[in-house]
């Protein structure tokens, strides 16, 4: 069966892409002495997983505690939690996950270590180093919260803006050796030898690309695996075409550096200027030949990660040739 | 037990406000003799498309042909499906669809209406009248893809902008009587009746209500029903909380007339600015007494729609006491 006979909307991956893909970021780890932690957020698959572990991935890193719980049930036994654990429910799970896995949890605050007392687990301190979302705000801090623990494995950050490098070494030289230096991000993946501390490099969306990948240079139309496959379902005007995938097929995240919600492949030309839950929206005046209803498209969505946790399931393909379609297990995964 | 047992994120609807909402619309329809039918792709829960028709609405609205089965599994048998339906797969289900229920389709073009042959299904013409979307653009262009179908039941639109009422009379006077004007919208649904041709009103959000209804002036705090709870996990500076409830519970979706991702029922003053996956962003900034580590906080979501999509289940309450855990079971249907 070919891709091209599949109802839409449909999300589906090259998996040449994504092989290429897993080689060429586990080729750069191995060079630079890296350990790679793929980030399976972006996949949310553990036989994608099984293949970047097979390629020479260290663990995996999740998000959150049931994506985890997926993937140990699948049988991956190193698993980093990269998102704080508060609360009595998340810490009973995360106990009986720490009984079938090497857990490692991060961590920036008293009472985020407090909450892990008694569980089985490794700690890494959450460090901001210029991301502003979670993390200790100082290398003093940093020290002051891993010199409460006998579990600690090291240091954390994302992503890695100008100055992370100079922050976590500021941290070690308060804190001493640690086994794990952990950073994060697709978009300077390649850039993380250069920090000068790191031993651990967490990217999840170089497994597919995505608009926001292409946007920023960091990978080609080629190598991009992840397409949502959908159809024209009405062209009011001559400048407007509909298609059946929106917010519920492509999210409505941004992309940086692009404009709109998706790259239509077959019409660059174009601009999806605005979704709906089921609408597509695309201007299409720039185009000579404009798709017509009926008409197949394949969309790059914004965002990898986010347009996973909309399906159900994905079909991989090989050349246009289903290979196989899988349930997307840990899809929705939110607690 | 209570919602404040549950743990985060997690989303629930108050079940008190959602059976105000939902008599409140009925008697508006019923005082201005229009029918009303529900969009069930708000809820996508047959449990309450059961309360809508039993406080009166005359059927349900779907989006998609997936949304539409579910509902007749669950034993609904008048169906709108409001978007059009290009394809043979789609059409084969649509058939077999059309065994168990009385289904009508939207139809904007010719293509679209030809697909349609031989399946025994109604028509309605779905007209843009000024929305910008789907939809033929004039009422000539109305009258005679209308003329072409013996299965015309009548007419559609969605959104209702200024003009739309002229809009579908002109049409009317050139094709004559017809069972079914439809037109849709919560933000505007109480002046459906000041158009003078609407026969039917399609309305989703009004069920639950959202953060964009509430800036729209169309509900108030207490009867918008809906609610994602979720749990401050980090508190990196005075000024920036971390909710543990980002895109993946919150949806990107911007929300008409408000700033930011979602509102803080306990911190009002507080400002969900960014979203990330799994992360909730907020600026406590002018917050006096600024939420903490372990703190539980209520989300109004954007788009009550949008929200309900990505969550397998819903929790309904009164009070706060837990009545029941619902399957979204149309979640995710988007073929």
């Amino acid at each position: 069966m070919r891709i091209d006979d599949l109802d839409t909307p449909v999300l589906t991956a090259d998996l040449d892409a994504v092989e290429r893909n897993i080689s060429r970021m586990q080729r750069y780890c191995d060079e630079h002495g890296l350990a790679l932690r793929p980030h399976v957020k972006t996949h949310k698959l553990p036989e994608l997983a099984r293949l970047q572990v097979d390629a020479g991935a260290r663990g995996i890193a999740c998000q959150k505690l049931g994506e985890a719980e997926i993937f140990a049930d699948a049988g991956f036994d190193d698993i980093l939690i990269s998102f704080p654990l508060i609360g009595q429910a998340k810490i009973a799970r995360l106990r009986a996950l720490a009984e079938r896995a090497r857990v490692c949890v991060a961590v920036d605050s008293d009472e985020g270590l407090d909450a892990l007392a008694g569980a089985d687990v490794g700690v890494l301190v959450e460090c901001d180093t210029g991301g502003g979302r979670t993390g200790v705000q100082s290398p003093e801090a940093a020290a002051n919260l891993a010199a409460r623990t006998k579990r600690l494995r090291g240091l954390m950050t994302y992503p890695m803006p100008p100055g992370a490098g100079a922050w976590l070494r500021r941290a070690l030289d308060l804190i001493g050796d640690v086994q794990t230096v952990s950073v994060g991000g697709t978009p300077t993946a390649h850039t993380a030898h250069e920090l000068g501390v790191a031993t651990e490099l967490r990217v999840g969306t170089y497994v597919y690309g995505d608009r926001a990948s292409l946007a920023g240079g960091v990978t080609t139309l080629e190598d991009c695996a992840l397409r949502v496959l959908a159809t024209v379902v009405s062209t009011p005007t001559r400048d407007r075409a509909i298609l059946d995938a929106g917010t519920k097929a492509l999210t409505s995240d941004p992309a940086s550096g692009a404009d709109g919600f998706g790259l239509l492949v077959e019409h660059p030309e174009a601009a999806v200027y605005r979704l709906n839950e089921e609408h597509g929206i695309v201007d299409v005046s720039r185009s000579e030949r404009p798709p017509r209803i009926g008409d197949r498209v394949s969309v790059v969505p914004n965002h990898a990660c986010g347009a996973t946790n909309l399906h159900d399931e994905i079909v991989l393909h090989r050349d246009g040739i289903v290979v196989e379609t899988l349930p997307i297990r840990a899809r929705g995964r939110i607690r």
